[in-house]
């Protein structure tokens, strides 16, 4: 810990003037501004004037708990999330988050919204979730002692559900369309913390982009700098807009002179942020079809994907699962395995095709062991094999 | 990188009075001291007068460039191995190795054992594997530019298959009984080199422990000191010996005082370290019953890990699958997934019931995902889930 948490409430994304107390996270977005058909968040505010210089002195390490003072409190125990390496590939930085804890991003969102469920005395948590992130809160509120639900995708691939399971969660395989009715019935009726979206446009969790703000700081001290783009694998944009947060941080401290452009990088099968910068809206829903990239696949959209795209003068990117596997082959073949939404940065980058005044990052997110195929390949076994087998 | 490797030669553990030069690697073991019927391995030299105490002053992050000079050169690029977390639970300190870029310690070793390949002009690498150590040797081949050659188990978990292949290596499912005799044609026929065992009792390749030296730095900068014991899961025991020579560095610089004792932890399926440990013999080759501990049964023991309980103190300990799948239990409870060989250190540091005088270290070795049963669940899926069902 490098001092307490300097968080003074918290600030509607709908209208920056309305704040509220920072307890209880209000998990239902921006009551004042959030009508029936779209929902505005709210994100964190702190007292940045009290903020020592010297927190970014320190080396770009494991746990969260470095950068306590710009992050809500961490009652939640570490695993010991982030201080991820930044590996140089193709002209670009690969950040490989496969590298945390449960070996997606999630982990840094998860220490905090599990701090939150404790912050806030919940007797538990719950979410609803496809993969990576039921998972990663599994493994915190075990961590922490607290039981969690999981309302897991039922068509996840063989080897997600023993991982969404290892963790000692109470995981219920239901059809998508009953997860979130049946998530607020256990948020009400229950009184567990959903660490996951309650909103009719995403909202999520309001501190939960904080633990992806230490990306930000962690490239800031890797690359000596602020990069010129980001480029992040997109479903509801939190890891996004927590990154784009992160750096308009140390911007407002006087540490940064600039900010990178920020990049979704969403699946093509859906591509709700991609449509609400389109169109000019706060967020949007569009249809979903399918797509290998399950795990950033989304119908629902919210607002601060596109406040991350617009306030940075960024795009909202599209990418085809057929160029998702491109980008993952190049990955593998450099020693990196990342599932095939995890790729999605490099293949909206490569897609893009634009040079940059700059470092550029790609965020790859997480472990190959998630892929959809995985497991299902067929073995032939070699019974009396020799060198010309090899050639 | 800190400074030019200061590696001088190789020296022979069956009689420390031979040396050799340090290159070629000696991937058959010490010729002089070995027979047709036991193997000696030799080890790494350096000039240890001229490493600097400043080498310790740094952070224990990614990329064992760090600690450039006490490693042979590092040819290969990194993948930013290393660096991983030192989680406290239940009384002891869990080093989680999971957290490496193919989520377990080997790439520690491959970093080491593809440079030694590039260092001695071989057109590609050969590795016989149950599954870890082909994907790590897999993947820094990739990273380097070299062709790879993979012969894999027959019967390694369906996940694991497809991790394996994910590197574009050449992958080859053979039995068993074949991989052997098929690498030695490799070796000899194509010239690639050997980054794993070639001898009747296991040699490895000598420089390959130097890699999991670097644990040893990790922990003594962790602990800001040395443990009292570290428990390692063992198959082959270079981890074991690799840990073990690093804390015996540190003590020969004059940095610590003490080494810790260190306990070899292998499946009673095998147990060719105790076998060797407890009849006197410099190494052994016991039955292999089935384990679901696929990734550290083994057969045919070494001389290395024998010298690393010896010298150190430890003691060689056995542990059942069951008792290993408690600890994995245990681990996955407090947040860490681990496969059930990945458990065997804790699970041995339990049976032995000992009170030690100052930290104890578990090394938890790698990912849940590439257990035996993961992705074989059957999953059922609720068509009217209601909050009933989660009560």
């Amino acid at each position: 810990m490098n001092g307490p948490s300097l968080a003074t409430g918290q600030r509607s994304l709908g209208d920056p003037s309305i704040t509220y107390p920072l307890w209880p996270p209000l998990t239902r977005g921006c009551p004042k501004t959030s009508t029936a058909s779209l929902a505005y968040p709210v994100e964190v505010d702190y007292d940045y004037a009290r903020v020592s210089a010297s927190l970014f002195e320190q080396e770009p390490g494991p746990d969260l708990a470095r950068w306590s003072p710009l992050l809500p409190p961490l009652h939640a125990p570490t695993l010991g999330e982030g201080g991820t390496p930044l590996i140089p590939l193709e002209g670009v930085y690969v950040k490989d988050e496969s590298r945390n804890p449960t070996w997606s991003h999630k982990d840094r969102l998860n220490r905090i919204t599990v701090s939150a469920a404790l912050g806030a005395g919940a007797p538990g948590v719950v979410v609803a979730s496809s993969g990576n992130h039921g998972a990663s809160a599994a493994a915190y509120a075990a961590r922490a002692g607290l039981p969690a639900i999981v309302l897991a995708s039922a068509d996840a691939p063989p080897a997600v559900h023993s991982f969404v399971r290892a963790y000692g969660a109470k995981v219920l395989a239901v059809p998508v369309e009953a997860r979130w009715p049946l998530m607020r019935e256990i948020v009400d009726r229950l009184g567990y913390h959903p660490v996951s979206n309650l909103t009719v446009t995403h909202t999520g969790h309001p501190f939960g982009p904080e633990g992806y703000k230490t990306i930000a700081y962690e490239l800031f001290l890797q690359l000596g700098g602020v990069p010129a783009a980001v480029f992040a694998p997109t479903g509801y944009a939190e890891l996004l807009y927590g990154v784009w947060k992160g750096f308009t941080e140390l911007r407002r401290l006087g540490l940064a002179g600039t900010t990178p452009r920020m990049f979704s990088c969403e699946a093509i099968a859906g591509g709700p942020i991609a449509r609400a910068v389109d169109t000019g809206a706060p967020a949007a829903i569009v249809p979903l079809q399918h797509t290998e990239a399950y795990s950033i696949g989304c119908s629902v959209g919210g607002h601060r994907g596109v406040r991350a795209v617009r306030d940075s003068g960024g795009e909202a990117l599209l990418v085809t699962d057929d160029e998702m596997r491109a980008a993952q082959r190049t990955l593998a073949a450099q020693g990196l395995w990342q599932e095939v939404s995890g790729a999605a940065g490099l293949a909206a980058y490569r897609k893009l095709g634009r040079d940059f005044d700059g470092p550029v990052v790609c965020i790859a997110t997480s472990s190959g062991f998630k892929g959809m195929g995985v497991g299902m390949e067929s073995v032939e076994v070699l019974t009396n094999p020799t060198v010309d087998d090899v050639l």
